[in-house]
């Protein structure tokens, strides 16, 4: 491993270390590693060194490539300045995945509490989107994120439909940054059908880190310093697990259904669907279902289900489930404007 | 251990089966457990048995007597029949604390999708309500609800300051209940400053049960069957762990703070603390404070901060804590009306 | 779930008492469980209450059918009358296997302190041989069950070739029962090339039973709790897991290798190979590997490596490998007599 | 973090890689932190890099200062050469133990295979003993070492009462280094009262070490990468957890009993002291208590057990327990010559 450590060009003090791993030789065949970006709280005073390199050094062992990046603090942190530190950091990084061995496109952020509102501004508003966020106790809501930095925006507000999947924990107790921000997040997220994962821990208070007991975190409930090795897990659904030096395809989606696509699919939910030109698609296929159901219309109870789901519970062939697919595509796509298509 | 099955007379065909394990013998000095009702899910269609004995079981192996509630379905469904079950076992089940050797004040109810709904009603509003609670990717909203028994009532809108410590976990990709249900749940909860764990996997579908691969539940991500052993954890922290035939003090307290008890105290916010008639009692302490922070006001980012904590951090001798707790109860409590007295 | 009870024929009051699960209905495809038999602890002087029911719970949970034989102890121990209590259990339960619903080639037996004597017995000597053994702090070898039951036979001199697969767990500390004994049947396993699993926890001390807090274990170190999980993990790789009612292919042989099967074959060991009259079937492939690598003979670190191990590395094509274990099998075997044939 | 690097004089090429956390600033009342010592394994043919890093950043994430050793290997590695390497590692890493932020007293050595073997023989042989061993898959016995290493001793035929306590794990599948190797060694911990964790896994092969997907270990069973996290909480059992910026007592003693201090005590096995001069001592305490069960002479069931947990089964008094202490110190320890005093 060696370690590295760069100046940004930004013009308010920010500093990104490198933690590289080696790859090939007896690593072989592994010729690159995805990687991870952490971004420690501090209430944008300062970067703690507790949400520093122990976090680094979880994703290490796990196989990632880590960088810290301290972005601007104190009086350098006037937003946007942290933000442009993260977006350097991130187009640096993806300039160098060849000589630093890392795939550009699975590069994760990891942020917590200031450093969590900054870890969901990247992820819901940044040029270099990152492809997976994880989110620890973060600041998310305006009313938290002007006790910090204000003029900071409110993170739940920025998420779109090309917010990448997340990972959040928080601490039900938190009395420093309320745990209302993360269900602001959640909230946001569900809203774009964007896939995530949480845990909130009855007892972990704020600040715990990896709740390893060098970091003095007595006290924090017996399930908290879980979310680490969840995260990795999670990762691995989400970019896919090491396997003969590549990566195996993902088992988790970025979205949770197809309804936000550019175009009508079998990933779309059926009551998406049936409010949409695409019904008359599907309707033909529907339509005896429930006719043996004795059911007029689809229960509300089955408009979330997905066409594919119904598919498999009624075994309809792979080859009719393409045909419905391309059928569902030659819909011209409806403009919804709202942020909520379902 | 054995099996007792009880009709209960409420009229709708429910029945309570109790699995009753042993206690004193070679278990003294253990002379009574905590107990579960299990209230299994299915849509007020039915109770399905996936959600039933498998459940349980994994409380009768941490040591817990176990019931399993089968209350009004289908026909019998209407609204409030499933609670009044609910109602007729918790008190059947209490008054039989002595002879089935169990705390009648430390009843956990758990229930899954429909019978999520009917544990959190059970939790916001009956007369028998349970000491902690457990909800399965529960149907929550008015929304939801609607579609499987019209006119039940939206749960979180029911929660109130009497509400217990809770328990959530949930599929991100619920294509059946909308993951929008649980947070509503939270959202409610944290409201009224009630203490609650949270584990929201995101690949895990509805229905998975204990998520034990007998249940058919291929697909689950990893995290997914965690909850059963994190949610006897947390049992042990807001019940108490066996030690020595009783159960040691618990970790956990039922609401994050103390705003809402009947009268000021240490465990108060400082933010609720200033904005009340109390603010006179903390200001003499608080003020040298902030003046050698060179600061006019309390920071919006310490004012979710229990009185006890900051007494904690500036080192307050034990005894002048207790005397401000006396004094803090001596001033009259304002009634705030609203449901946000922070 | 029902419970039944029945007195064995054996004559020395030996009672089964039976734990049985539903099928099908809400569980189809699921027809089939495998089962568990517990032989409780309790130096043949009793059969302790603590090692009986909770454990049963914990493969319940997992999805078993469960049984709990009270053996012969006391004044009825007398060697072989607990064996006979299994041997009168084992063909009870197997002859069930339709109405009870379970794989009679799917039997675990489960035994503690004493009753992993017992198990340990099963496994080695009995005609109802178990397919799957657990030990628990078991009794092996003769100076300490002479202890507790003078007469009865020393477990580990007893393993044959036909012992099943075993997991074996104890504490380090155990003062009862010393370590000794666990270290004397993993040697026997080992010489006979059977499979195991084996956790020995530094501070478990005996009678720990599932290490649940309610059996008053209270100084277990973290991990000892960890054998009920990983008992089950390791059944469902000896066993195979659930899918789809079936049980998958076992990823788990019952043996570690080939050397003791009645034929020559692929997953011999090359050094049990070379000193056998199969070696002409493989030197034509091993020695132009060898030249090339300059060596004369086959290092003494390779002696261990399977042929299929082999095959791997040099990716020999899987016709090649099938028509070379054809081969081997076509050599008349070599009796060798001893228990150490590698 | 910084990575520092080091030739050692030893005149083998061997090289020392030293990666140091932060102590004090953010990280304060933390003032030193445990030590580990990685010996990757390579058949004394090479250090394998993929036991050497990988494994570093697992105790590094656990707070530790972490240190890899490349030893003699190759043309190099005539025995003692490995060793020599070792001893001047460890009083190198001792020697620096306050500008390193280290406890000298907590330096745990861990090796892997060969490293395994070359681990061992610190902990049974070296001048610089280390304070905790961890062994993965290690080399043992004399006919495994000679196949690496002619010449290189039996480690456990090395063990002496000085040996520290050991954390032991390994595949049984195994078909590199045989898992007799191993057992070999839990015996010689075993006679000698060594404490020790060991976790021998059904399927886990050879060279799995930390069995991360990264380092292409797929096959292995579920339970074999945990000896990464049983190892980390073994060693808050051995050497004291973090607490306050110091470490707490340990939980777990270097042996099992006090039969081997310089002095008989209280933490003596019955046995034992009914079979020395110190018999006088106890037997006045005993005698009542063996009348009052009916019996002439201590049953052998009973040998094993400390003279503390007898009289904390009786209740004696804490000053009572002290007293007989005091006396058994006073009796003048016999020699016992052999390895098996108890």
């Amino acid at each position: 491993m060696q370690i590295l450590q760069q100046q940004l060009p930004t013009g308010h003090g920010a500093v990104l270390t490198a933690y590289l791993q080696q790859v090939g030789g007896e690593f072989a065949p592994l010729a690159r590693r995805p990687a991870v970006l952490v971004l420690p709280g501090g209430g944008y005073q300062m970067c703690s060194d507790r949400e520093a390199d122990p976090v680094a050094l979880a994703y290490l062992q796990a196989g990632f490539q880590a960088f810290v990046l301290r972005y601007a603090t104190g009086a350098q942190a006037a937003w946007p300045h942290p933000l442009e530190d993260y977006e350097a950091a991130a187009a640096l990084i993806r300039s160098h995945a060849d000589d630093w061995a890392l795939y550009p496109d699975k590069l994760v952020v990891i942020g917590f509490s200031a450093g969590g509102h900054l870890a969901a501004c990247a992820a819901a508003m940044a040029g270099q989107r990152p492809n997976a966020a994880i989110l620890g106790y973060p600041v998310i809501d305006k009313g938290t994120v002007e006790a910090y930095l204000p003029g900071a925006p409110d993170a739940a507000k920025a998420v779109d439909e090309h917010t990448c999947p997340c990972f959040v924990f928080a601490g039900r107790d938190d009395t420093t940054v309320p745990v209302a921000n993360t269900l602001a997040w959640l909230e946001a997220l569900t809203r774009y059908d964007i896939s995530y994962e949480c845990h909130i821990y009855s007892q972990a208070g704020h600040g715990f880190s990896t709740g390893e007991s060098f970091l003095g975190t007595q006290g924090l409930c017996s399930r908290a310093p879980h979310w680490v090795s969840d995260s990795t897990a999670w990762l691995r659904d989400v970019f896919g697990d090491f396997s003969g030096g590549a990566l195996t395809a993902p088992r988790c989606q970025a979205r949770v259904n197809g309804n936000r696509e550019s175009a009508y699919n079998v990933d779309c939910t059926l009551g998406y669907l049936l409010q949409s030109p695409a019904a008359a698609v599907i309707q033909p296929l529907l339509q005896p279902l429930l006719a043996r159901l004795h059911l007029n219309a689809l229960p509300a109870s089955l408009s979330g289900l997905l066409f594919r789901q119904l598919a498999g519970m009624i075994a309809l062939p792979p080859e009719q489930l393409a045909a419905i697919d391309t059928a569902l595509h030659a819909v011209p796509k409806q403009q919804t404007g709202g942020d909520t298509p379902c």
